[in-house]
């Protein structure tokens, strides 16, 4: 086997950081790195979910000595209250985002800023629902269809219209368990209201809400955000691009665009690529301009455009500590605060655009559907114009790049799988060959790999680790968020990389031209993920549970994070973390969520395995794969 | 003046609650008293809001050696998150309350279990917001009225239907400050979208979303929840019973409702006073059934049956401990879930009825709209079927009890109104007359007290102490929820408490056949002072804020009460808080919520004041109060 370090290494990588970090010493900058030595240790109420501030009785901790709170709730009430409310944060940040993609899709019109791009998926989706397409403007048809999915989020009665894109069996499995999600927003109201003071105290009737809160997001409000940010901007193809913090260019105007909405940064791209714009840059005194992302913005544009991904969630720092970054402009989410300060210690301007996140030190530029052409050029030109302030002495862009080839929406993928069709005696636009290929064993199945970075674990050598042993193993990756930037950094989704897989793989990547790690989006496209265990299961003919399939997220930190594992889990999907959600201290919590023989395991056939060893995590992934494979008799 | 000490005094209360406590001591039962003293010190971080769980790169707590959390978010951004998200977690309680209660009038039926009891209401609003009554059934009405209710939650586009009600100069301040609120469900989704990490962390925006928060509940869910209750299940009017835990009669089966929602007490209440269920208590060999109730049901209840207010919410123990408690049977909020334990001591069945309030130790009877009549008459005999499982020796209730005159709903104060009013010259169903004496001085103003109790204040105390001052000035109060309770067991609703007061209010109680402390019912009814103090303010001829009004939660503890300070504050009425918000670790969110020229004040024409020091507190109010006299010029 060839060895996986004729790739760039996580070590190669920390070097540049490491020298990245000798300009913030100098400056006297203020890092994550500093951060996370003046925060540790944490309290260790708090990372176990046994401290609860819900009324203002408290706060409460549960000890020996006090083992409830002023309210009587048990360890287990707080542990789960806590959890269901992580949840629920997560789902509706996600859903929010979804939401604002619903609004873009009302406002979007024929020559406007916002257009429909992707028709035919407009359509697709609009039967899908019961409305009527025939003979309709196509702008009409989008508006009809906004509407409705708006009403997703308020609808007073019935189901998640999403929810229908299951398999029957996993759609059964939800009426039962009740969880079935309702209006995608009264999910989020229904979970806080049941953690409210005195109200639910039951871990088992915490973590069933949990579940559906996480539905209302999986098959509810992300999937609106993935389904018509396609609409809108495209259904992504498979692209070239290239990734880390080398695709910044020293004699360009660079712009990094950071957060999750593709609304901003589409605005943000196409403005780039202006040529007004880009003379303007050279008036200025640079070659050109860059554009280049950060965490799930980063995906957004890689997946549509090809644009560069300049790192993920813990490199956000390091694209101000360049020296070379004119602007970084933000919209929503996983924004560090202190990006503000920092950037205050370079000529970088810093620029957030939406109401939902204001920072302090920030320059803020509000962006709308209405004004996004106007704003969007503002933005450009600003940091254009801020070109001449920087500081030669401070830049310092490594030259650490890889090549990656990203794109893969479900569409793409079944595209790629009809390349190796016969046409004679295969349906086209199926996910057969895969389920083929896998029941005789030259895949052995499939990780599903997400999620941020965590201090808590160090940067990116999770998600790299895991990935290459899994490949080696003939297992196919499909990755998105942070994971999705770390395996691109690491040149794992190169097609290039097949060389260093399994036998197996090799020979699928060679033959149907992909790379090992399957780039799928941005963290609300978990929802093309899950749409893609769904056709696999109907097109093999089995359960979602019963695939040789598993959901990872070595390194996450964030809400959403949860959200997502809850839905996966209740997609059937076994979910393995490496990071702990908070619910150690209580042993009933923690069996209901990763029993064996757990609630979550018997209402929805799969449950999470939590395990901060990553060789560990990763052998247990390997048995539950080889484990599902044995119970197909494959 | 008359001695306040010829009424029952907290000291009295005290003594009934400690022989309880004595029963608790020799079961060896945990009670609240116990588990503050085990809870006691609190923790620092958490009480002050410097301490973020937001994800799980912590959790960081904000010192002066670790200024900024691992994100870089500062102490300023992390209090302001938490106070948004406490508010957040009040407004989805409350309004899901509401939505409850919408979902019943859509269930409504002609001989149905729930029915409009109140239709010119129900026409009232339906003609305010432009539905068609004329020649409709009353049924169809309350449908449709229903449904376009259930959209304010979850409507795409346009703001809250009741924020009309408000006077057009608070509407504008509203407009201009960014805060109108939208549908209800997407404020409180936006909250934690803005709060989860990596998003808002200027105090400002947090501030402001708080506000937008706490009106899309005071002017949307609760008023939901309020006026769609009257509907169903009749507007208050005055009417007299009697409170503290002397209620609960020895030879009875005595049933106690605890919780919010009207649906089930409403249920409970009908069949204990059915002929054949008082027959079958007496077969059990019980004299009858007393139902008396624990909180804000107590207050719904007692407002439209004269049901007798056994206690609020630092009480609810108390009522398992008389040992004569057959059941406690709870829907959602603020139940202990030490009730489980507490009860298993007894014989006492502790009911949950549910899936938002499930607790352990319960026995789980799920009510809906559908069973409601059968799960109700279960219930009742169940309990009537404990009676004979008391345990004799652990029987005491304690003789305690006063009269109390309740049901004064903002129609119920029109109509007391009327009568002082001159038919030749005076409109009817105005607040003139109330405005007239204000004007005049006899009355030198209002404050609305409310909110909970707190272990942090010795119970009871801050709310009666407050009461009896403001009375001796001249000062009338209206009250809702555990404040009013807390007036009720002090005899300060019945009538003959006004002698007692201030010359000029004791002249107005006499007048107009009113006690000093008007009972405006349970938390969700603050959205009637909303109404009173704008219909005031109209009549009146000038601005909310304008008004010698003030609000006052001096034991609150839950994120209802939070989010009530919001849009109490928000409305233009300055509010007064005994207990911190978690906000102390933060000068500038102090300053913006509780600064005399803070963004608050500015956005709003109102703030907040804080003071744990309650006779400060109330001379505070009392200033306010006569400043604002002054600026009037009365």
């Amino acid at each position: 086997m060839e060895n996986w370090d004729n790739l760039i290494t996580v070590e190669q990588m920390e070097e540049a950081t490491n020298s990245l970090l000798e300009t913030a010493a100098k400056l006297n900058a203020d890092t994550w790195q500093q951060r996370v030595k003046n925060q540790t240790p944490h309290c260790k109420f708090g990372e176990e979910g046994t401290c609860c501030r819900i009324c203002t009785m408290g706060p409460c901790r549960i000890t020996p000595k006090a083992p409830r709170g002023i309210c009587g709730c048990d360890v287990h009430g707080i542990v789960a209250r806590n959890y269901l409310r992580f949840t629920a944060g997560g789902a509706a940040t996600h859903s929010d985002h979804g939401r604002s993609i619903c609004h873009t899709l009302y406002n979007a019109k024929e020559g406007g800023s916002y257009q429909v791009k992707d028709p035919e998926k407009l359509k697709r989706i609009a039967k899908e629902w019961g409305i009527e397409t025939e003979g309709k403007d196509i702008y009409d048809l989008a508006h009809e269809t906004a509407e409705v999915a708006l009403m997703e989020y308020g609808k007073p009665f019935g189901f998640s219209r999403w929810t229908a894109r299951a398999p029957q069996h996993t759609q059964d499995l939800w009426n039962k368990a009740g969880i079935m999600p309702r209006g995608i927003d009264r999910e989020v109201s229904q979970s806080l209201h049941m953690t409210h003071m005195g109200c639910s105290s039951l871990p088992e009737a915490l973590v069933q809400q949990s579940l559906r809160a996480g539905l209302c997001d999986g098959w509810g409000g992300s999937m609106c955000g993935t389904e018509f940010s396609d609409v809108l901007f495209g259904t992504p193809k498979p692209l070239d691009t290239e990734a880390n913090i080398g695709v910044m260019e020293k004699d360009n105007v660079n712009i990094v665009v950071h957060g999750h909405d593709p609304s901003l940064s589409e605005m943000i791209v196409f403005y780039a690529n202006d040529p007004e714009m880009i003379a303007y840059a050279k008036e200025q005194g640079a070659k050109g301009i860059t554009i280049s992302g950060v965490c799930c913005t980063a995906n957004e544009v890689a997946m549509r455009h090809g644009i560069p991904m300049a790192g993920n969630f813990l490199q956000q720092e390091n694209v101000v500590l360049t020296g070379a970054c004119e602007a970084i402009v933000v919209d929503v989410q996983c924004i560090f605060p202190a990006l503000g300060p920092l950037s205050k210690c370079f000529h970088t301007k810093f620029i957030t655009t939406s109401p939902i996140a204001r920072m302090p030190d920030a320059e803020y530029i509000e962006f709308s559907d209405e004004t996004a052409a106007e704003k969007a050029k503002k933005i450009v030109k600003l940091a254009i114009e801020n070109f001449k302030n920087r500081k030669p002495e401070l830049v310092n862009i490594p030259q650490l790049k890889t090549k990656a080839r990203v794109g893969y929406s479900v569409e793409a993928i079944k595209k790629e799988l009809d390349g190796v069709c016969n046409s004679h005696v295969d349906d086209f636009g199926t996910l057969k060959p895969l389920a083929d290929v896998v029941k005789s064993g030259v895949l052995r199945g499939a990780v599903a790999m997400v999620g941020c970075n965590n201090p808590k674990v160090r940067p990116d050598t999770a998600h790299i680790g895991l990935m290459k042993k899994l490949l080696e193993n003939d297992i196919i990756l499909v990755v998105t968020g942070c994971s999705a930037q770390a395996a691109a950094k690491a040149g794992l989704m190169d097609p290039d990389a097949a060389k260093y897989c399994g036998e197996g793989l090799k020979r699928v990547c060679k033959l149907v031209g992909i790379p090992p790690v399957l780039h799928m989006g941005s963290c609300v496209d978990i929802s093309r993920m899950m749409i893609l265990a769904s056709d696999l299961a109907k097109d093999w003919g089995c359960n979602i549970s019963e695939l040789p399939l598993c959901g990872c997220a070595p390194e996450w930190m964030s809400e959403k994070a949860v959200s997502i594992g809850n839905y996966v889990v209740a997609t059937g999907i076994q979910t393995f973390l490496g990071v702990d959600p908070y619910t150690k201290g209580s042993d009933v919590v923690t069996n209901l969520l990763q029993g064996e023989n757990g609630m979550v395991q018997n209402m929805v056939e799969a449950h999470f395995t939590v395990d901060t060893n990553i060789d560990s995590l990763c052998d247990k992934m390997i048995n539950c794969i080889e484990d599902k494979r044995k119970a197909l008799g494959i």
